[in-house]
C-alpha cells in the first residue's frame, strides 16, 4: 500500500468536488469486422464538447495483457494496486458488502445459493429453479428464525437475502477463520460438499459451521425446491486503507448493483443506494452534493451490452449518458473524470485487457487537441497511457488536494 | 519473479499458436545525417499491409536510457525482468546452452579460448590466430581424451568446440561453485591468470579446476598455436521460472546463433537448431508447427548490420524478411508479433536504449491507424509504449491463454 501511504503524506483538504463517472467496460475494439468502437459510433455531442476543453488519456487497469474482474478494475480506479494480496477481496465479503450487510473485522462471509436436491440428497438444480427474490426473502427469514431458536455457542449468524436464489451468510465470533473450502460442488448429481478447513487454523470454525448448517438445513429440508444450501467464497474483510482516511475526503458511492457498492464500501466509501439507471444515480448524487467531496458514479449497462456482444446497445447506453451530461456538468464538479474499469469489447463479449480511454476535466487540466472522447483520440491525449491506480493521484492533484512533494 | 508467479496463476491452455519474430537490434534512429530509419527506408509491402490490420506500439527493453545486451534484451521479451539478479545468466552457461551442451543444475560452465603463448609462457595471441572451427574440434577431442585418460576424482569434465578459437568447459560434480575469477587476463604479454576463488565456498572447486587444467594444458602444450587455455564467465544455470511451466505452453526456439539458443534454453524453451538465414529459420518452424504453442524466431543480421553502421545492409535484411512474410502468415499463427530485443542504430554502430517498434496481430487486437511498421508510426499505435517484459502477457492475452484476474 505504498502509493496510499505516499499520498496520505501529501493530502490536504480543499473545498473541491471530484466526480469519477465509471462507464463499466466502456473500452472497445476496432477490428476488420467492427470498424468503429462503441464510443466512436455513438453520437455524443456533450462528451465531444467536453473533450475539447479536457485532457484525454488511457488507463491500463491491472497490467498490460491482464483482464481484470470488476473488483480489481474498481480497486485500481480507487488508487489501490489490485495485484497485491492485501487487495484481494473475497467473493463472500464482496457479496455481503454489496447486499448492504455490515461486515466487521473478523467476520466471515460466504455467498450462498439455494439449491434443489432429490430424495437421495443429490443436487438436481444448483439454483433451486431460480426462485424469485421475494421467495428468497421468505426462506432467509425461515433460516434466521431457526438459528435464533437454536443458537450455536460462540458464533452469531446473520443471513441476508440477495437476488433470486442468492443469499449471504455472515458468521461473527472470536477467532473465526475464512480458510474454508466451498461446499458448492459446482456440478449436478452429487451431494453438497462437507465444509473442510483449508488450513488447520480453520478447524474450529468448520466445527461451528457444521453445527450452524445442521440447524439451517433442517429448517428448509421440506421445501419443494430450495431444500439445500451451497456456500462459496468464505472470506474476511480485507485490510484496505480507507479512502476518507488517506485523502481526507468524504467519499460517496452511487451504484445500482451490489458488487460495485461492495468494493466501494471496502475502500471506505459511504454507499448510497440508488436505482440502476444513470438518471437515478445522478439524481441521488445531486441530492447528496453537499455531503461528499468525492463521488463515484457507476453505470453498469455499457458492460452488460459488451458482454452480450451488442454494439448497438452499448452505443445506446453511451448516448443516454451523454444526453444527461449537462445535468452532471450543472453541478459544477471541480474535477470530472469519465472512464471505465476495463474494456468489454463487443467482438470479445467479455472483459478484456485493452487500455481504457479516459477524459479528465478541471480548471487545471491541459486542453489537448482531442475533439472527441474515444479510444483512438485518447491515444494522442495529454495524459498518455498509465496504470489505472495512478488515476486517484491525478484526480486529487486536479482538485488541489495534494501538497507539493519535497521542498 | 512476481510477474511470472502472477501470470502462472492466470495461465490457461488454449489451442492457439504465438509467433514472436525478433529482428535483432531492428530499432534505429532518424538523425540529421540519416533522415530515415532502416524500417522507414525499407520497401516492406507485406509488413505494411499487416500493420493496417494490426496494433502497433513500442517496447522499452530494460528501462529508459538502459542499453541492454542480447541476454537482458531477450529475457525481457520472454517476460522476465532483466534487472533482477535471478535473471543474470552467466556467459559460460549462455555459451554452453547455445552450443547445445546439456547444462544441469549445479554444473559449472565457462567459456574457453584457445590462445598462443611464447616460450616464456607470455600470451602473444588471445585467439590462437583465430584457428578454424575444424581445428578447434580436433583440439577439443585431444583435450577430452586427455582428461578421460587422467580423470580427476569428484569432477566430470565435458569439453565442447565452438566457432573458431572458442570452446566450452563444463564441470559436473557435487558441491561445485561458480565463484571463480576469469583466467583470461584480457591482455597480451602476460601469463594466463591462476584460477582464484571469488568466495571461500569456491576454494574446493578451484582445487579441482587446477588439477583439470594441469591435465588439459599438458595435452596441448606442444601445439604450435593453440597451446594455452583461457577461461571466462564461470557460472551455473540460473534458477529461472521455466516458460512451459509458467504458461502451460510448449515453447520452441528457432535461432541460428548460440547465444540466443542459450537464453531461450535457460528459459525452458526447446532449442531447435536451424540455419542462419530467415528462410531456414522459417522452414524449420514450419516443420515443427504441430509441436509447439510458442515460436521464437530469431533474425540476427539486422543487428550485425547496425553494428557495422551499414544502413543499406540493415534495409536489405528487413526487405528479405518482408518477402518471406507471406510464408509465415500462411501458417496462420493466432498471434504474430514482430519486434526487436533492442535498437542497434546504424549511426551509433552499437546496441542502444531507444524504444523498439512492435507490431502485434491477432483476431483480438485493436486495428489502429498505423499503415506502416516503423519507429515513427509506432509512436501513435494503440499498444502505446511499455516495458518489454509486459509483452509476454500481451501475447498470451491475445492468444486466449490468460484467465480473468479476480471477480
Amino acid at each position: 500500500m505504498d502509493q496510499h501511504e505516499f499520498l496520505a503524506r501529501l493530502a490536504q483538504p480543499a473545498d473541491s468536488r471530484i466526480v469519477l463517472l465509471v462507464l463499466d467496460g466502456v473500452g472497445d475494439l476496432r477490428t476488420l469486422e467492427q470498424p468503429q468502437t462503441a464510443l466512436e459510433a455513438a453520437r455524443t455531442p456533450y462528451m465531444d464538447a467536453l473533450a475539447r476543453r479536457s485532457a484525454l488519456g488511457r488507463i491500463v487497469p491491472a497490467g498490460h495483457g491482464i483482464t481484470p474482474g470488476s473488483g480489481p478494475g474498481h480497486l485500481a480506479l480507487f488508487g489501490y494496486d489490485p495485484r497485491t494480496p492485501e487487495a484481494d477481496i473475497g467473493r463472500g465479503v464482496l457479496e455481503a458488502l454489496g447486499s448492504g450487510v455490515e461486515v466487521r473485522p473478523g467476520d466471515v462471509a460466504a455467498r450462498g445459493n439455494f439449491a434443489t436436491a432429490n430424495g437421495e440428497g443429490l443436487i438436481t438444480d444448483r439454483r433451486a429453479g431460480r426462485i424469485s427474490t421475494p421467495e428468497c426473502k421468505r426462506l432467509v427469514r425461515v433460516l434466521q428464525a431457526a438459528i435464533e431458536a437454536l443458537p450455536i455457542a460462540g458464533v452469531e449468524v446473520e443471513l441476508t437475502a440477495g437476488e433470486g436464489h442468492r443469499f449471504v451468510l455472515l458468521l461473527r465470533g472470536e477467532g473465526l477463520s475464512p480458510e474454508i473450502r466451498d461446499t458448492d460442488p459446482q456440478q449436478l448429481g452429487v451431494r453438497p460438499l462437507e465444509p473442510q478447513a483449508r488450513k488447520s487454523e480453520a478447524e474450529a470454525t468448520v466445527d461451528k459451521l457444521n453445527q450452524v448448517l445442521a440447524v439451517l438445513q433442517a429448517a428448509v429440508a421440506e421445501e419443494p425446491r430450495a431444500n439445500r444450501l451451497l456456500l462459496r467464497g468464505f472470506s474476511v474483510l480485507p485490510n484496505l486503507p480507507q479512502l476518507w482516511d488517506v485523502h481526507q475526503m468524504r467519499c460517496g458511492a452511487f451504484a445500482g448493483y451490489p458488487l460495485y457498492r461492495g468494493v466501494a464500501g471496502a475502500c471506505g466509501m459511504e454507499v448510497v443506494p440508488c436505482g440502476k439507471s444513470f438518471a437515478d444515480t445522478l439524481a441521488e448524487a445531486e441530492r447528496h452534493w453537499d455531503r461528499f467531496d468525492f463521488f463515484f458514479l457507476h453505470v453498469k449497462q455499457t458492460d452488460a451490452a459488451g458482454e452480450d456482444g451488442n454494439l448497438a446497445a452499448k452505443v445506446a447506453v453511451i448516448e443516454e449518458v451523454d444526453t444527461q451530461l449537462p445535468d452532471l456538468l450543472a453541478l459544477e464538479p471541480d474535477v470530472l473524470v469519465i472512464t471505465g474499469d476495463h474494456s468489454t469489447p463487443a467482438p470479445i463479449k467479455a472483459h478484456s485487457w485493452h487500455p481504457v480511454p479516459l477524459l479528465l476535466n478541471s480548471a487545471r487540466c491541459f486542453t489537448d487537441e482531442c475533439t472527441m472522447f474515444n479510444e483512438s483520440a485518447a491515444i494522442g491525449g495529454h495524459l498518455g497511457t498509465f496504470p489505472a491506480q495512478d488515476l486517484m493521484a491525478l484526480m486529487l492533484a486536479n482538485a488541489g488536494r495534494l501538497k507539493k512533494f519535497g521542498a
